[in-house]
């Protein structure tokens, strides 16, 4: 399981003013926070905060990198900010490995974004929709993944290289019941037919939003789509219950060797 | 999600107690608890009891029917006692909705269970093993599935009065890792074969036994189950955690509508 922090973002009233008012020390106790509850990938997000994007992009992914090797995720849903932001941070940070989150499966989204990964040795992260918006089945979700893993494929990209992340809806949208198994499904039939299959993402904590047991939703539906397929999520990494969820249902689907205290197991080989 | 009640069970010290002394307060006390958690058939088994099994099987269902109304399931690994208990049972309590549990697909067990489940109007619980013992393979499982659901329908059994157990083994037995996987595939391919398909239930503990995080495994395997096609599940419905879960579960697969506070709502439906 790659877990990807989802903590700093400037939807965050306490990242967006720390982003403002380029005061670092609240963004780096919550990656110390975030990197001891077991994130591997700190995802980062300006949210709406003042200022020039890419100045405070390469601002936030300098002071992340003072306090962790661990990789770090470029979050944007402007592919132009975000071509420009992963060129700026890879001058900052020439040996970090990072990643673009996220194109979508639409050709100007791809264009720009793809050879952006190539170019700056980054991985990337593909969402299942197009300029129609996020598809309300199945089929449409695994036709954007192909499309956009044959590009990425096409571009020199690796399979290991490349999220596909299928877009989870909230649980509470009306008349959407039937794309949480959606989700699920998509991941399965694009593994079947990938060989090696790319890396599975979901934004987790979209799945539950606005609702009274977030924290239980979240932690379901990240179990049953481990056993979909899925490898990676942005999720809170200081939730111990959802990682220790995330574990045991690695464990089940024998992703890690049984050891009667597993989750301390699984701390001391990632080191925290 | 019908959630079968494991705690009348002569294998827990104060329910093996209570039989050999035949109080019924301490039995009646926990089918409470386990109805008020949720528990929509309550599965009695023995264990290493003192005296006649047929008389302390129709004693346990008697006063086990004296506090609710909910279906009673018959636990035995024994063919005969349990085609002689459903008989006696029956006669005892003659509108009372009953389950056998269990037989497997062998000949000499089917022979005896199936045409008992026929004669008394009960349903039943095959599990996917014949002779030779637990298949280590999905292969195996789904034959075994077919044969005993076929011999069942050929009985005048209904699929929906019939409970397929892919039979859960421990996550700590060695060289087994496969399990919990092969368990769902095997459901999964079940439900393809079979329309419409029986129910499917698992003896959840058995996965988490003599584990040391076992609350965590078991909610985490049922949920993952319960994704995958489980239906049922032999379970502690005192077990908040678990049984949020599983109703979580459902919510996420569009099996219940959802509802601000679902498990409120859920509790509601139940009458608890």
């Amino acid at each position: 399981m790659i877990i990807f922090s989802e903590r700093i973002n400037g939807m965050y009233r306490d990242v967006r003013k720390a982003i403002n008012e380029k005061e670092k020390t609240v963004v780096q106790e919550l990656v110390k926070e975030q990197v001891a509850g077991g994130a591997d990938v700190l995802d980062i997000n300006l949210g709406p905060t003042k200022g020039d994007p890419v100045e405070n992009f390469v601002w936030l992914a300098q002071i992340v990198s003072e306090v962790t090797d661990r990789p770090i995720s470029l979050d944007s849903a402007k592919p132009k900010l975000l071509a420009d932001t992963v060129a700026k941070v890879r001058e900052a940070l020439p040996e970090r490995t990072l990643v673009i989150n996220s194109s979508t499966a639409a050709a100007d989204s791809m264009e720009k974004l793809i050879p952006a990964a190539a170019e700056n040795g980054a991985s990337i992260i593909g969402l299942t929709m197009d300029q129609e918006g996020v598809p309300g089945n199945v089929e449409k979700r695994v036709e954007c993944g192909a499309t956009f893993l044959m590009m990425a494929m096409e571009s020199g990209l690796a399979p290991e290289d490349v999220y596909i992340d299928p877009i989870i809806l909230p649980v509470n949208v009306p008349n959407a019941e039937k794309q949480p198994w959606n989700v699920m499904e998509a991941m399965r039939q694009l593994s079947i037919v990938n060989d090696p299959p790319p890396h599975f993402i979901i934004g987790l904590s979209n799945v539950s939003q606005n609702c009274l047991m977030n924290h239980l939703i979240n932690r379901t539906y990240l179990v049953m789509a481990i056993a979909a397929g899925l490898d990676a999520a942005i999720m809170d990494a200081a939730d111990k219950d959802l990682v220790e969820a995330a574990v045991t249902a690695e464990i089940l689907l024998a992703k890690h060797l049984y050891s009667h205290d597993y989750i301390k197991a699984w701390k001391m080989q990632k080191g925290i």
